[in-house]
């Protein structure tokens, strides 16, 4: 696959793929503090729910082995202080808590800095596995010919491995099966337009780049076969947390017709939080709507939207796809206790 | 109102207000040709169903009064190749055909330059005066304290007046009754944030500006209790041709029970057409979609959509309210014959 890696862990230093300039530009930020770690999640350098989880992991993991140890409760402090200002750098993604938390714990119990160094390359090369399962459960769901959309970037560039919603596209492409993927732009950030077509294009996937208001127009003519989106958090009765606009495609969907698909490694299913509702969305700056072209007014710019798990066709996870009604199936493929994504 | 005319006649010259510069500029274009009128209406430095009407009325009148009158059929010649580049100019909209047809009529039946020229600015007043019906008409739809969500702009931009689907808005302010519009964006060409948002913050209308993908999160907080569209053309069904992403509105609409309302002037009633699905859809340049932040893939960009009319609650015009079942209400509101808008 010719997409450039998000993360990036080389003798003992954190790079990360500054994704807000693609595609025009493919640099890599050195990460060599936890400040310069807040900022890179919090200014969406690094994004992508499972990404941002494995490069706070980095992050803490190196900071802790940076840290003198010889005080182990004062190192211990620092490493907890550490965790806290990555788990809040973003509210939204359960992922980011639960890396930042399974580290904490180890050194908890015990583990020095080295073990918790191995523990984040653990979680990355267990998030490229998650992404297989994902790849390999979901792959059927996109029949010969088919035209898929999706919505954000639930990709190559927001996980490690080959995505979460793209996993099934990448197993399909290159075992030769013919199809077609509507990428939304995704606006205000452009994820769709800048990262999801930019990397199905880069590795050899036909890819049709169309604006967040056309999806209705393309299903009314009968032009998408299914929707597939990943998620930041599926809450314990399937509700569906994602990137503003997937509620709207979820609508259409119904409307239509059209089966509404979420790729969800099961680290990113939250059993503790039981609806929805109770997740805290995001509102981020004006200034990403505003931009240079709109008039300077009042602007609302939530960055997430929660899903009715009413809504959802099925969840496609490492484990399996629970299909709808979700609240008798997801239990039973997710692990509850939040195994690796 | 402090919102610039889009439409100036001054001393037999047109004066457009280009539109594709606001609100970064606010600049008018010197009409001298049959060309510079095509140019300004195929690059939208003039849009809007009325609007490009009348401009092209006020076009080919001028063109004919700067014609040599003496052989009149040379003339009358002249004339309909002028009317005919100015129609073909963009293909969706059926108040451009039919304004040109206006004059061209006139001119076969005997006028000449000077009363071409009136009969444009005629078209102007009338124009203006459907405006004010349609806000008569409409403003009662607005409760005190409602929220209105709107998309493009169907605004004083768009038309002579103070437009169409901002009628009933103007009126309301003007009567200081509170109430909120919701204008989205409207991708690509951004007429909701560039436009819309604007023209009514310009009026000192309480207006908040959203994504298109947010206005389902929105509708499921609650927070819309009305859309309030323009068209471009409305089919003999009822049938809705307007602004890519108005589909999209009205699904939602009916999943949240949201009324759908659409305002329209009687010359943008097009009994001649039977559906939605005879009508020639726009497709414009992927540039539009593309911009500088997208990967350079495929894309489509189609600039219309058709929203079928039992997605629609009522279609506001200067005569009246047709409502649901439009197919038996529609034809006793409008005049079929087309009146002046």
């Amino acid at each position: 696959m010719k997409v450039p890696a998000p993360i990036v862990w080389q003798q003992g230093r954190l790079r990360l793929l500054d994704q807000r300039r693609l595609p025009t530009s493919v640099e890599y930020l050195d990460i060599d503090s936890i400040d310069d770690a807040v900022t890179a999640i919090a200014t969406l350098a690094v994004r992508g729910a499972p990404a941002i989880g494995i490069a706070a992991g980095y992050a803490l993991a190196a900071s802790a082995a940076r840290s003198p140890q010889a005080d182990r409760t004062a190192w211990l402090a620092g490493l907890d202080a550490a965790a806290a200002r990555l788990a809040g750098a973003r509210p939204t993604a359960v992922n980011l808590a639960w890396a930042v938390n399974r580290l904490r714990r180890l050194a908890h119990a015990g583990a020095g800095a080295d073990a918790l160094v191995g523990e984040a390359e653990a979680m990355h090369a267990e998030s490229e596995a998650v992404c297989l399962g994902i790849g390999r459960h979901g792959e059927a769901l996109i029949e010969p010919g088919a035209t898929v959309l999706t919505h954000c970037n639930a990709g190559a560039l927001a996980v490690a491995g080959i995505g979460t919603a793209t996993a099934p596209m990448y197993l399909r492409h290159r075992a030769g099966v013919p199809f077609r993927v509507l990428a939304d732009e995704t606006r205000p950030l452009l994820q769709g337009a800048r990262l999801t077509a930019w990397e199905l294009a880069e590795a050899g996937i036909d890819v049709t780049l169309i604006c967040d208001n056309m999806a209705a127009v393309m299903m009314a003519a009968g032009e998408v076969d299914l929707v597939l989106v990943g998620t930041d958090r599926v809450t314990r009765n399937g509700d569906v947390v994602n990137k503003i606009g997937t509620l709207n495609l979820a609508v259409l969907c119904r409307h239509f017709g059209v089966p509404f698909y979420v790729a969800c490694p099961s680290s990113t299913y939250d059993p503790d939080t039981p609806t929805g509702a109770d997740v805290t969305i995001e509102e981020r700056h004006a200034d990403e709507v505003l931009g240079t072209q709109a008039a300077r007014v009042a602007v609302r710019n939530p960055a997430f939207d929660v899903t009715p798990a009413a809504l959802v066709t099925g969840i496609v996870s490492e484990h399996g796809i629970a299909r709808a009604p979700l609240a008798d199936t997801l239990a039973g493929i997710m692990t509850p206790a939040g195994p690796p994504g």
